[in-house]
């Protein structure tokens, strides 16, 4: 353990947490136009901050849409480069009136900091800048060299980030790329994500009738969409979450039993999950497989919504002449997004109803993303983590999916390193959102640890 | 054939028109709150017409929302009492780009008159007044009993006059009821309905998670309350239309062997009615049932939507805390309301996927109705109208539901005569919805006659 840069953090954890507030206060909500003028502000708050750090070559670079921020210091020759990604902007506040603090005036309470980007992901990402400076201010200099890539459209699909590491691989290029946009496992167990499920998301456009019918005048005889879209999804999946699409499980990389075992070492009460996350009558999903197997590891498809019909207060009987479903399906390591959606629309070809049309249009397919536990920055961020807490660190995955990190596998080739340091109950995109402050400290303390072993 | 009565209306025919124009000029949209003024307008004109026409006691009777309009002429002792109903409310005219002359500007073209309101049911309700009109004109008074019943809120559910209906059974106290709210079968064929399917109309709401969830987060261990409906409602009804509620088909009442004859002898084209009228690439429905059968004289159970998840344009990867569907059944003969609600209750209750809970709530629950052909008023109806468009009455029933004409049935004990002058491309609730103006002569004419006749 270095002592110097935990003395270094300690000693200005006041300012660090003044600065963080600051940035907070810029409500740089990515999906509002007229918060557009915040979301440029909070771009150049980072471009400060990087300077003032110590990095060079510090760069807002204009897209299509919301600023991304550039920087580096690539004087470490022979030592890796890593790849600091986070994002500046954060999700509306509403609903307002549940909000105990003002959303955008960060406030202080039971040790946490409340506000929106609080955790998502204002504080997590500040930490790699303030991780930067403590290393500068005590060395002079950084144990391996650093990029950072900072985006303000994560909330609103990343479109700008994603072409600009499609077409930046060698300006981009770095050994590992570090996320902190995810969390502990539980409050003091040190967890590193090393798997995300894939996402492929789907409409079905449904057609019956050539226009809306009355379905006095011709239920019975006049196909109904919706209806059709029920009969089709419903042979989709069972009730034992057991999807029919054929080839669905052939590709389908179980964990390895380390790893497997690994999470029945977790601190995870099913009941517990159901009561306080869940909140229904009982959990659902393929037998013979644990709940974290069904969310981590096991391919899954989810009806989002059917729209076209009627769903206002009251009574209309219409027949409509579309209904369009929203179906996603998750992927789990090995399975090929382009495969499955090939076996998809097969499957909704075959099995659409006599008398319906439908049509398949894919907005995203992204495979899984399983990182080596054995990479060298996975192993040295691993034994950090643990020093630092002062228990094994924990591997495990997330039923999400983070698609930069897709990105930086396919574009740039390399693995990422999430490490965060947000708490499940931190509230993101809802109110009263949080970050325990005492694990903004933690966190910096632990990436400044990683880049100075990782540099060894 | 009345000579008199003909020729009355033949002599009158520009300034019934001119009169029907002026009143189909007001636009008299139930449903939105900013036309009221011009609902009340609509209730006075009538109320005008009736006391120009010769009736009395004409009331404008307010309501809780818009007015009824009542008018009687009690003076022909011995002889029946007809109950004429209509409604003065129209539709809203949107999508206003694609009417070809303005909607509240009647406009004759090709024989027709254009306009909202001119089929739906200004020109059929006026028709009774003017026939009244001509009546007294010829003869100075009516040869039967008339009560007139107008109502303001067809188009926005018809409660005023439901419990209006209810509660004075003996003001309205008739021996037949007259509904001009119907079509001929085609151009030039006299036509009467006999029946009308029931109407069950249902909201089931489904409730998985305590709040909305991510679906990468929860996805294969969480119940989705939208993929509950569809697991439910795909057990409802299978693919050839069969309602799988134990109980549907116990005390249906299939037509009458002459009744199924008749149809079989309607020009019916089922590639026509495919091509023209649904447009999709097929009908669906029971095997072994004939078009008409299936519309008119079979239960049906429709989905008309399902809202609580994520409709909007591009992707959220929801699982919604709560979805409802919009269910809807239609009854036919001899099916009791209440015992198909409590079976389809039953049936939900039964069929709930695990981790879901559900709710039934019924908006409305009417029988079918079928009137006896042999009733004098409608052995009379059926001879004039033949009469006076010289080939035989054919007797059909409709696929929809006319809640008067069951409350009617309920509370004054009274079938009803419908009898319209409407054709089926008459684009009810359409853009160029449209009537076309023979008809509203030949209506006025019949309807003088059936009065005539029925008093004999």
């Amino acid at each position: 353990m270095s002592q110097k840069s935990t003395q270094y953090v300690r000693d200005n954890s006041r300012r660090m947490l003044d600065e963080l507030k600051e940035f907070i206060r810029i409500p740089s909500i990515s999906t509002l136009p007229e918060n557009e003028p915040d979301v440029r502000r909070a771009a150049n708050f980072i471009a400060d901050a990087l300077r003032k750090a110590g990095l060079e070559h510090v760069e807002v670079i204009e897209t299509g849409k919301h600023p991304l921020v550039y920087a580096d210091w690539l004087h470490a020759p022979g030592k890796p480069t890593v790849l600091c990604y986070g994002h500046y902007d954060v999700q509306p506040p509403d609903p307002l009136e549940l909000w105990e603090s003002p959303p955008f005036e960060p406030t202080e309470r039971n040790g946490n900091l409340y506000a929106r980007g609080a955790a998502d992901d204002k504080g997590q990402m500040y930490m790699h800048i303030k991780a930067v400076e403590a290393l500068f201010a005590i060395n002079g200099s950084l144990p391996v060299n650093v990029k950072f890539l900072i985006e303000g459209e994560e909330e609103v699909g990343g479109e700008s980030i994603a072409k600009y590491v499609q077409q930046n691989p060698e300006r981009l290029k770095a050994d590992v790329a570090l996320v902190s946009d995810t969390e502990l496992y539980a409050e003091g167990i040190p967890t590193l994500c090393i798997g995300l499920r894939g996402l492929i998301y789907t409409e079905i456009e449904a057609t019956g009738p050539m226009r809306d019918l009355h379905s006095g005048m011709y239920g019975g005889a006049a196909p109904n969409p919706i209806f059709g879209l029920i009969e089709l999804l419903a042979k989709m999946k069972d009730a034992n979450g057991h999807i029919h699409i054929p080839g669905m499980y052939d590709d389908v990389q179980p964990p390895a039993s380390a790893e497997k075992q690994s999470w029945d070492n977790l601190p995870f009460s099913e009941e517990e999950f159901l009561k306080n996350e869940v909140g229904s009558t009982r959990l659902t999903g393929e037998p013979g497989f644990s709940v974290l197997e069904r969310v981590w590891a096991r391919p899954t498809l989810e009806v989002h919504g059917i729209g076209g019909g009627f769903t206002g207060p009251g009574a209309k009987t219409v027949i409509p002449a579309k209904a369009v479903a929203k179906v996603s399906m998750r992927m789990v390591p090995n399975q090929d997004p382009e495969k499955i959606v090939a076996a998809y629309k097969q499957f909704v070809k075959d099995n659409t109803p006599a008398g319906i049309r439908t049509e398949v249009r894919v907005l995203s397919a992204g495979p899984a993303i399983l990182v080596n536990p054995d990479h060298p920055a996975i192993h040295t961020a691993a034994r950090v983590f643990s020093e630092m807490l002062g228990r094994p660190t924990v591997f495990i995955r997330s039923g999400g999916s983070i698609p930069i990190v897709g990105d930086f596998a396919k574009f740039l080739k390399i693995p990422t390193v999430m490490m965060g340091f947000g708490l499940p109950d931190d509230g993101l995109h809802s109110p009263n959102e949080k970050y325990k402050i005492e694990n903004y400290y933690t966190g910096i303390m632990t990436i400044a640890q990683f880049f100075e072993e990782y540099g060894k």
